[in-house]
C-alpha cells in the first residue's frame, strides 16, 4: 500500500503539535492557550443551541458569523470566510494556490505547520532566515513565489511588523501574501492588516479564536480577503466545515469583545513580568507582542530545562532543531503560574551552577 | 489574482450542498438528516464539557473516540481515524493518494462530492454507469485506478451491495478501495465492510454520525483501515480537526447505540410506507436500504414537482442533471411528514393531469 501513497506524503514527517496532557494539575505554558476562560456568553449560546437541531446540518457558509465579523472588522461579509481553526484556512489556501512544484516563500523560524502544508501539496518551501532583530528579511520583498507567508506577530519570536510594512510587502511580492495574525490581539498597538484587503487583491489575513478569544477547544478561524479569494476558498472547503456549536460560540465571542480585551490587558501585564523575570535569570528575551515569549540561554540544547520543568509540573515548548534548541517558548499564563515558572526555572539553573550569587 | 489560482480550482464548480433553510416550519426531506433527535446523552456530555476547558486545545488524535469505536466495531484504535464529518476523511484520503493526473474510478450516479474532491487534487474521475439494477458495474472490478470509491448503500439510489461483493471488489482492484458507508446503519441486514479492513490492506471504510446517529450538526465521521493507512491520514489532517464538543458528543452517541437503532427501526418502517405510497402515485421507486428513496417519474424534468412541493413547505432533493432530472430524492422523515409529502405530491400530480381516477 505504501507505493500507492503520493511520494510527498510518504516523505512527510507531519506537524507535531505541542503536548496536550490529560492531567489537569499541570501548569500548561506550551501551546499558547489563553489562561482565562472565554466569555460566559459563549457557553450560554452553546446551551441555547443544544436542542434537537443537532440532527440538522449547520449553515454551510457560516453567514451569521461572517456578518458579525464583517461589522466588527469593517469589511463586507463577502470578504470573510470561516474555517475549522486558522489551520484549515491555511490548508484551503494551499490547496487553492499551490500545485506540485510551486514555490512558497516565508521567513524562518516560524510556525512549522507552513512547511507541512506546502509539502502535502507537493510544493516547494523557500525559507529566508530572519535577521537578529526579526525584521522582515530583505529578500522576501523581491522574490516571485506564487505564495508568501508572514506570521505577524511571528511565532516563536513574538516580533511584530507594523501595518505599513505589510502594505509594502503586499505591493512588492509577485503572488499571494498570507498574513497569519493568530496573535495580533496581544500586540500593544493595533497593527492589523485587515483593512488592507480592500486595497490589495493579493492579500489574505488570517485570524483565530484560539488565542485572544480563549476558544482553542472550539476550532474557529477567519480569513479576510477579496471577494474573489473568498469565493475560491469556499469552493475548496468541505461543505459543512464548522459544527453548529462552534458557529454559535464564535458569534457569541465576537459579541463580547470587551471580555477578550480585558483578558488581553491582563496577559500584556503578565508578559512584562515574565520578560523581566527571565532576563534577570540570564535569558536573552525578545520583546514580545504575542501571548508567549521566546527565551534563549546561549550555548547548547536546553532540553534539560524543559524536562526539569516538566518534572516539576510545568510545560513549556521546546523545539528540538539546531537553531532553536537553546530556547524555550513560554506561554503567558496567569500571574501565579508565571511566578511558579520563574521560581522553578531559577532552582533548575542554580542546580546546574548557572546562577551563582543570590538573586 | 485569478491567474495565481491552480487551473483545476479555477475550473471547479464546487459541490453544492442541499438547501439548509432558516425557517423551522418547513418539512425538510432534502439532505438525509435523521428526523429524530440524538440521544439525550449527547447534550448531557456536551453540557459537562462546557467549562473553562474550552480555552484548551482538544485531543489532536481523538483517542477516547477511537478507543470507543474500536470496541464497538471490533478493531483496534490504530485502525480508526476521526474526522470533521466523513467529508473531511474523503478529502484527506484524496490528498494522501491522488496527485495531479492520477485516476479515481467510481460508479455513477453517486455522491457528487467525489468528483469535486478529485478535481481539487487535479486528479481524473473515471466514472462507470450503474446498470438498471444498481449492481456494481463489471468494469469496476478490472480497472487499475489508484483509487476506487463505492458508496454503499449508494446515494441517490439507496441500493446496497452485500459484504461478500465488497470483498471481491477489494481483491480485484489494483489500488485503494474506499467504501463510503454513510447510510449503512439503515440497511435491513448488517452488511458493513469494517471487519474486512483486517484482511484487505487496501480497504478504507467511512462512517458518519450525521445520519443514523442524528448528529449532522456536530460534524463527526470515522475512517476504518489498516494501521498504515490511518498513520498516513493522521499526517495529513489538521492538528486539531475536531472541536472538544464534537468529540464528547460522538463518544456519548456511541455509548447509546440502542437509541440510534430504535430510530433506525422507525425509519425503516416509514421507508416502507413511503415506497408503497410513491409507487401508488405512479413513481418508479428503487428498493432502498438507506434513509432516503429515489423516485422516478419517467419522462421530462420534474423540477415543477420539486418547486410545487417547496411552495407547499416541503423540501425534497432535485438534481438538475440530464440523467437525474426525472427523479426526486426523498429523505425518510417522521410518519406525519411522509403523509404530508404523499398528499401534496398527489395533489400536484392531479393538477398536472398525471393522476386521473380517484385513488
Amino acid at each position: 500500500m505504501q507505493s500507492l501513497l503520493r511520494k510527498n506524503i510518504e516523505d512527510l514527517e507531519g506537524y507535531t503539535p505541542g503536548e496536550q496532557p490529560k492531567q489537569a494539575d499541570l501548569i500548561k505554558l506550551n501551546t499558547n492557550e489563553n489562561p482565562y476562560p472565554p466569555s460566559p456568553r459563549v457557553s450560554a449560546a452553546v446551551r441555547k443551541e443544544l436542542t434537537s437541531a443537532l440532527r440538522l446540518y449547520p449553515d454551510p457558509v457560516a453567514l451569521e458569523l461572517r456578518k458579525r465579523a464583517a461589522v466588527l472588522y469593517n469589511v463586507r461579509p463577502e470578504n470573510v470566510m470561516a474555517g475549522n481553526g486558522s489551520d484549515e484556512l491555511l490548508s484551503i489556501l494551499m490547496r487553492c494556490y499551490v500545485g506540485e512544484g510551486d514555490c512558497v516563500s516565508y521567513p524562518v523560524p516560524t510556525y512549522s505547520l507552513y512547511e507541512t502544508l506546502i509539502a502535502i501539496q507537493g510544493g516547494q518551501s523557500l525559507t529566508v532566515p530572519y535577521p537578529d532583530n526579526f525584521a522582515i528579511p530583505a529578500p522576501l520583498y523581491s522574490q516571485s513565489s506564487k505564495v508568501t507567508i508572514l506570521c505577524n506577530p511571528n511565532a516563536p519570536s513574538g516580533s511584530l511588523e507594523p501595518v505599513g510594512e505589510i502594505a509594502r510587502l503586499a505591493r512588492s511580492v509577485a503572488g499571494l501574501l498570507i498574513v497569519d495574525e493568530a496573535y495580533i490581539d496581544f500586540a500593544d498597538a493595533d497593527e492589523t492588516a485587515i483593512a488592507l484587503v480592500k486595497r490589495f487583491p493579493n492579500l489574505v489575513v488570517l485570524r483565530t479564536f484560539s488565542k485572544a478569544f480563549s476558544l482553542a477547544g472550539m476550532r474557529v478561524g477567519l480569513a479576510f480577503g477579496s471577494e474573489d479569494i473568498v469565493r475560491n476558498m469556499l469552493k475548496v472547503k468541505d461543505s459543512y466545515n464548522l459544527c453548529r456549536l462552534s458557529l454559535v460560540a464564535a458569534v457569541a465571542a465576537l459579541e463580547d469583545v470587551e471580555w477578550m480585551q480585558r483578558n488581553v490587558g491582563r496577559i500584556q501585564r503578565t508578559r512584562r513580568t515574565l520578560i523581566r523575570g527571565l532576563r534577570k535569570l540570564g535569558f536573552e528575551v525578545q520583546p514580545s507582542q504575542a501571548n508567549f515569549v521566546m527565551a534563549k540561554l546561549g550555548g547548547d540544547s536546553i532540553r534539560w530545562l524543559h524536562d526539569g520543568l516538566r518534572d516539576r509540573g510545568i510545560l513549556v515548548r521546546f523545539f528540538d532543531t539546531p537553531d532553536l534548541q537553546n530556547m524555550m517558548r513560554v506561554t503567558v499564563g496567569r500571574p501565579q503560574e508565571i511566578r511558579a515558572l520563574l521560581t522553578e526555572t531559577e532552582a533548575l539553573l542554580r542546580g546546574r551552577g548557572l546562577i551563582r550569587k543570590a538573586s
